[in-house]
Formats: C-alpha cells, sequence, structure tokens
C-alpha cells in the first residue's frame, strides 16, 4: 500500500474505477449511460470490477455463478443474522441484510479460500512440471497433515452431490471456462474421496472459485462476489422477516438453548462491602 | 406478525422461499439446478424475492434496474465508510462492504422513500378520479409544506440531468414497463421544477423505484435491490482500498476536519480531590 | 441540518467533541490524559456523550445503567446473530459484534421509543396541568387504540418482574434520580396493568430509558448506550462461540425450519426455450 | 471447535455466560440483581466476559483501559464509516454504529495483535531463558526483516508521545499491574526506537494490549474491548451527525478525491450489436 506524500493531501482518495462530475459519469472510461443501454448486468459487474468488458463467454460464466447461489432457506450462516436483525430493527432492511453480509467469512460462504488453494496448486503445476494429479495428492497431503478441512469440498447436509455446484459446473464446461485450475479442482475433489474413503463432493463456493478463476477474477474479488449470489435471498428473506416474521426472536431452550456455567452462587463478601464504601 | 403458538416452538423458522435437503435444493418450488440451467441471474433473483418467475419484460427491466449502479466514486455515502474500513480491517473484506450496505438509508441511497410516495400518489389518483398533474400538484404542495425534500428527485452533482436515471427511464420505455405510476413520477418532477422555477431532475433512486414498481416489487424489497445494483461498486472499491489504498485512513485538517467545541480548559478541582479518596 | 456554503468545504468535517495533534488529545475542552488520570469510565463516557462532566449521582446511574445489560444468553436478538457471523467469520471478531449491535432496532434493545414516549407524556404533564395519573391514562389508552405495544413494558420470558429492570429502579432510587418522567413511567406502568388486567412489568430498557431521560441524555444518544450496556455480554458471546462454537452454525428442521413455499414444480416450458434461444 | 452429536440437536446453543428464565437471571453463576447493585461496570464487564470477579486493582486497570479510548474525532478510522452511515441512515443509529465498529481490524484499533505479539515474545522469555532485551532484539528484528509494522508502536500523529497511552501506562504503574509482559512491551519499544533510530511511542492499542494481558485477558477477547473503549466516541458521533451534520455526506475533488482510470473512451462496436441480436 502507498502513503500519501508528506505533506500534500492531493489525490488521498484516488481510484481508477468510476468518476461523476455535472451530468457526465464515467465508469472505467466508459460513459455510464452507454453502458446502462448496452451491456447486461453480469457485463457492467465484470466491467466495474476488473476495469474491462468481460468475453461473451466470461460475462455468460459470471451470470452463472451470480445465479447459483438462489437460497437454502436456514442451512446457511448469513440468513439467521438477517432475520433476528430485521425482527429486531425492521425500520432498517439494509442494516438486516448487512448483519447476514458480515456472515461471509473464512469457514462459509467465501469461495476465496478454495481459490487461494487452487492459485497455490496451479503454480506448483507450473513451477514443478509434475502431473495434476501428483498436484493434488500434495495439496490434500498437506490439509490431512495440518488436520485442517480441504476448502471447497464437503457439505454439512448435500453429503453426495451438491446440486448448484454440479449444475454451475455443467454450464462451465459447456462455455469452455472449465480450464486448468478448474480441473486441478477436480483432481483434488478426486483424490479428497480417494484418501479419506467417502466422498467429499465440490461445494457452491468451491465451484464458484474455479468458474470465477477461469474468467480472471482473484481470490480478494471473489469475497465480495459470493456475497452478490447470496444478496436475493439475504433481501427475500429480510422482507419475509418484516412481514410475517416474530416481533422479538430468541432461542429457547426447546430450540437449542442451554446453560453450562456455574450453578448459583452468592456474591463474596468483599463485593458487598466494597460497594458500600466507594458510594 | 404472527406469534408462535405459546408452548409450542415448531415452525418457528419457517419459511416461503427454499428448502435444501441431502442433494435436492428447492427455491420456491423449483429444482436449483433447473433454475441454474435455465433462467438468468435477474430472472433467478426476482423469483427468489416475489416467488414467481418475471415475465421476458420484467426480467429485462430488472436487469437493467440492477446495471444502472455501476459506480459513482466518492459521490456516494456507501463507498467511503466501506474503503474506511476495508483500510482499518483488510482481513475482513465481506464486513468492509457490509459497513457501506449500512448506508444504504432513507437520505439517500434507497428507492423505497420515492416509491412509497408513488404508491400512495397512485392511490390518490384511483380513489379521487383526479388527473395525473392534479396529483402532482397536492403531493409536490405536501412536501413543500413539511419543507421535506422530495423523494426520487434532485442530486447534489447532477443538477439537470442524472445520466443513468435518463438511461434507465428510456429503456423502460422501450420495454413498455414505463406505466401509471411511472408517469406519475414523470408529472411529479415536472410540477416540482415548475413550482420551485429551477430543474429537479429525476435521481436514480426515484428511477429504480418507478420501475420496480411497474415490474411487480414493492417498496420494502427496494431498500435491497438498491444494494444489490451497487455491489459491484462496493466490490471494487474494497478490493481497490485493500491493494492501492490507505492502511491508517483519517480525515486530516487539510480534508476538512475542524475542532468546533471547547477551548482548553482544566478540570474541575473537585474531580481531582473525588478521584483520590476513591482509588 | 446544514448544508456546507456553496463552493467552500473548508469545516465540512465540523466537530465539537474532541480534537487531536501531534501529543495532545483534547475532548469537550479537557486534555486526554487528565482525563484518564482522574475520572472514570462513567464519567468520561457521560462527558464524551454530553460534552459536560456529570454529578456524582449522574455519573452513578450512568455506571449502573451501563452494568444492568449483563447477559440473558439467548433471550436476546442480537447475541445470536454475533454468534452466526462469528461461527462463519471468526477472522472478524469485530465485525461479528457488529452483527449484533445492528439488532438494537425498534422492537427490541433500545431504550428510545420508551424514552420518546416519556418525553411527550411529560410535555403533556407540564403543558396540560393534568395529574400523572391523567397522562398514564391517555398514553396507554393511545396505545391501546392504535394496538401498539407500549415501549418499555413487559417482557416474553420475565412476565411478572424484569430482575435487572427492578434493580436498576431500586439504585437509581436510592441516587435521587428517579424524578418526575420516571415516575410517570411508573404510572404508566401501572395504568397498563390496571387496563389490560394483568402484570406488564417495566422491561430493562424501559427502566434504562427513565434513568437516562433523567440524568440529562435524550432519546437518540440512548440506542448507543443500550448497546453500550449489552457490548460486554456481545465480547463474551462472539469469544465463546469463536473458541467452542460450531463452525457451521445453521438451523436445523429438528431447531425450528421449516418449508411452506410451493411443493415442487417444474420450470415453465417457455423458460428453457427462451435459453436455448438466448445463449 | 465442537460438532453436535451426529443426530441430535440438543444443546447446540450451549453457553458458560449467563442464563434467563421467568424472573431470574443468572450471569456467571451471580444473580443479576446481585450485579447491579454491588458491583462496577468495570467488574461486571470482567465477569461477563472472563467468568470470575476481578480483583480491585483489576477492575481499576480495567476501568483505566475503558476510558482511554475517549474521543481523537476524525484522527481513527471508526469515526468517518460510522458519521458517513449516520448521514445517509440516520433512521439507524445503531446500525451507523456497526459500520464503525466493523473498521477495528487488524491495522489499526485493536490490541489484539500487539498482544499475540507480546504472549509469543513472553513464551521466549520462559523456554529460552534469555534477557528480557534480547528477546525484544530479537522480536523487533523479525519484524524488521519481513518489512513488518511493530503492532503497538507508532503514530501516524503522535511521532512523539501519545498522550493517552501514556497516562494509561502510568495508572497500571501505580495499581502495579504492569508486569513482564508489560515490561517486554516497553523494552520492544526501546529496541526498535534504538534499531530504527527514531521514537517509535506506544500507542494506544499497544499499551492497552499490554495491561489487559497482565489483568487476564486473551488476545481475542481484547478486539471487543477496543471497541467498548471507543463506543462513547462512535455515540457521540453518530449523533453529532445526525442532529448538525450533512445530509449527503460525500467526498468531493476539493477533499482529495482523483480520478487515474482510464480516458473517456467508446463502448466496443461489439457489444451495440451483441444486445440489439439479443433483446
Amino acid at each position: 500500500m502507498k502513503k500519501a506524500r508528506a505533506g500534500s493531501w492531493q489525490g488521498y482518495w484516488t481510484t481508477k474505477i468510476g468518476w461523476a462530475e455535472a451530468g457526465k459519469i464515467l465508469v472505467r472510461g466508459y460513459r455510464a449511460e452507454e453502458l446502462i443501454k448496452n451491456v447486461s448486468f453480469a457485463e457492467a459487474a465484470y466491467l466495474v470490477i476488473r476495469g474491462e468488458l468481460p468475453t461473451r463467454a466470461q460475462a455468460q460464466a459470471l451470470d452463472a455463478v451470480l445465479r447459483s447461489g438462489l437460497d437454502q432457506a436456514f442451512i446457511s450462516s448469513a440468513v439467521p443474522p438477517a432475520r433476528f436483525a430485521a425482527s429486531a430493527a425492521p425500520e432498517a432492511p439494509a442494516a438486516a441484510i448487512a448483519a447476514g453480509v458480515i456472515a461471509f467469512g473464512s469457514v462459509t460462504g467465501s469461495p476465496r479460500e478454495c481459490a487461494e488453494m487452487l492459485v497455490s496448486a496451479h503454480q506448483t503445476l507450473a513451477r514443478d512440471k509434475v502431473s495434476p494429479a501428483e498436484v493434488a495428492r500434495r495439496t490434500v497431503a498437506r490439509y490431512a497433515k495440518d488436520k485442517r478441512r480441504i476448502p471447497g469440498l464437503g457439505h454439512p447436509v448435500h453429503k453426495r452431490i451438491e446440486p448448484r455446484a454440479a449444475a454451475l459446473r455443467a454450464i462451465a464446461l459447456g462455455l469452455g471456462v472449465w480450464g486448468e485450475r478448474a480441473q486441478l479442482f477436480d483432481a483434488i475433489a478426486r483424490e479428497a474421496t480417494r484418501r479419506f474413503n467417502h466422498p467429499l463432493p465440490a461445494n457452491l463456493a468451491g465451484t464458484v472459485a474455479a468458474v470465477l478463476l477461469e474468467i480472471g477474477f482473484d481470490p480478494l474479488e471473489m469475497v465480495g462476489l459470493g456475497v452478490l449470489s447470496y444478496l436475493p435471498a439475504l433481501i427475500a428473506h429480510t422482507t419475509e422477516e418484516i412481514r410475517e416474521g416474530h416481533p422479538l426472536r430468541i432461542i429457547p431452550p426447546e430450540l437449542g438453548a442451554r446453560y453450562a456455567g456455574p450453578a448459583e452462587r452468592p456474591l463474596p463478601a468483599s463485593h458487598a462491602k466494597r460497594r458500600a464504601g466507594r458510594a
């Protein structure tokens, strides 16, 4: 990261993305009105984020990624926080959505970790001139040794196949964008299934990571794209909660709450005394 | 809002949006893999939020709305909070995006307020059997009397025309979805310009509100759709900040900070004494 | 709200709260190091927010308010979103806390609504020269007529007494800060119990509102003070979740999830066709 | 992290922090009303987060930490996002505060990184039986080699002394809680100043980390405590913004905005054609 030159704050907020002045908006050099009239949402999103317009296959693949999130109801870490927030603060629906967006982290929801693994594996492939199967073997071995979950594989509910992931992969294959890094992802999934001796299907975050890498995105940008693909679900759930939900959402014992702290105990005598002397 | 039946927590989290079980995901009744293979992102988003698939014109109008946000750099209340947050917490890019999402409120960014005005104006039209021009006159008079800004009109930078709003309106006209409520919005804009004697162009939030009303959305849902249309910009700005920004963003006096509080003053003597006696 | 003078952005970010320059920090006119050495956290918080140091009784009452939140585990709308977010994004604990903070809204958690009711009731008392009991009668009647919940009264779990609210009220009485507006709150609670013929105990948000009004805060500031009193609980829950929780939190059918949407249905034939023609 | 036993969701939400049932709230085993009546906010916060009541010195040190944040106006990464959000969404003050909370990350605002460095340095001290000066030398050398900023040292504005940090350290010394790990922090600061040949004063996050370690907190908990110490400032700034700020905050060119992207360019001809064929 760069520092502002000492003594100067000019250009402290420099951007290459867009610019607006009276009656004129440029986005990556193009006039906003031209873009709105002539490109699709997926093309516009690609341009805004990557800086250049996509090819037709790239745009179609991005549209497929964006429509793959859809909704899984409460089999999601992002929907419940959005609904709790909407239940408590229905006057602020954007903030409720934001509470859900915060839950797109390293454990679930974000394709970033899988993409970083694939970038690293692909560099090994190029550098060490070994086969994809060997790179997959090394990758899985390293995660197994560190007892870490392999990002992009496995799902708590979809044990054999993640239907969204499978559909997205089929589309990417059809568009000719399931390239080397995506094929490495296949190899890693096969090797993991072999090594652990039970199916570890590609999940959606992993498949999204593979497709987005192939169409030119880098891992950091994928966090936000994962959010974007889930935003219709977050909109639907927050509005459903505000219209038809419960105004005072809690988690009662009947739905899993349990106390495992100390049993009831009296305050140490010293505390009552201390307060008496202080007030 | 409904209460859970006393004594029963079954179905406390009931949804009509989607459902997932091992290997099978339903979204509004359709299989997720069928949707991913056969509909566009705009169609999928419409379905998830509204419950039914859109017509072709509705889907095309929604895609146009979603691509109309694009980016305006720092002429936005949402980009700066996202960039400050990304600067301070680059390890959490989704949370930085969330900081921007929170800024889609009643003052700027959300089409909701304009849509509520149009719904109310349209009810007046139907109920009182008066002309659109008369409804517009009453609407503008009411805001003028209350000294409130008319939602959907005017922009601090684009004083004569908002190019994104104009392009979106042209597309909606071409698709045949610029209906009665949207035309009421035109009438209100004309009346406001006449009454205040200076141009008050339709802004993007207002034009988005008009289009979304005409294709079947209700005002509450528009908050999230406004967020969605701006998400590519938030993704681009947070990643640009993390890669090329400043790691310790502040607002220095050179960029507008000023102190207008009390001049330096000593603590009242009582405070030093009180503390001495307490510690 | 004021506008910046046209053509000038100087002082765009003017504040009366504090100021920092090399080696020197002023807070409401006092040197930061003097405050840190000589006042308590409650005194400092009062000063930062209100602009002047509190009296001793005001400071003690504020400390009592701040320690009254404590924790109620999952009988809270703020703890679950924070824990879901911490489960999914353990790398960003501040953001997980923020997901909980978002849930301090109008329905629960915020003393603001009750405080606004008390301010309005107190104005009636002064203006119309009627008894507190009569003001309480009118207030309760208005909420009953509008079928709205009376803010500050009732609790889904604590049906007869809210122990935190009762303890806070006792302290405020002891400190001599349970004044006219707080007594109006008592009168409203009595009247509500009489009218609805079942106990509607003062809840914590209501009692906090009464105390904070009496020591000089205004309703808007109470939203943040409600957050502050609950922050230790949010810190404890997010760290407990990160250390001992579940890494992929969901809501399964066993814990209340249920689908009430359309049964499985095929895509309309038109969609498959449309897509085929477009790709 | 533990998994729920397969097939059982009982106790999915188990906590050791607190519990509430009709009329009774336990916090770490103590009755809520007893705590509110007999302990201070700092004691209560310690108990809620750590599980046991603090000693008197620990409580006083924690109170000092909490009051050390105070306010630095716009020399902060958290205040600007909160004010931008409050400007755009004044109807949601808690959410505006949350936008500021999100900005407590690894780069600034959080004591966590410094605390982790001190824990690691202290382990080296114990394990390798070397002097604090030698541990400091190794620690600084490692950061210098990796060209990483040493957490807890240096400030963009306070180049010679951070007055809040100095006051907090003085209080901790007076309370007898400036122990081995805090003294290691002193040693690291001295070594850094020696090695880089210019003053690198302890900043507030670093001093807070040293004190909190000595009174029993672990690094993860410090993120939230850093937030807590800054919450009065966030409350004051969001309310000041809502009352006296600007309703459409932007960053204009006069305050540092600049465009460095591509100059205006026409859309590639292919795009206009593609759209024409698709609509």
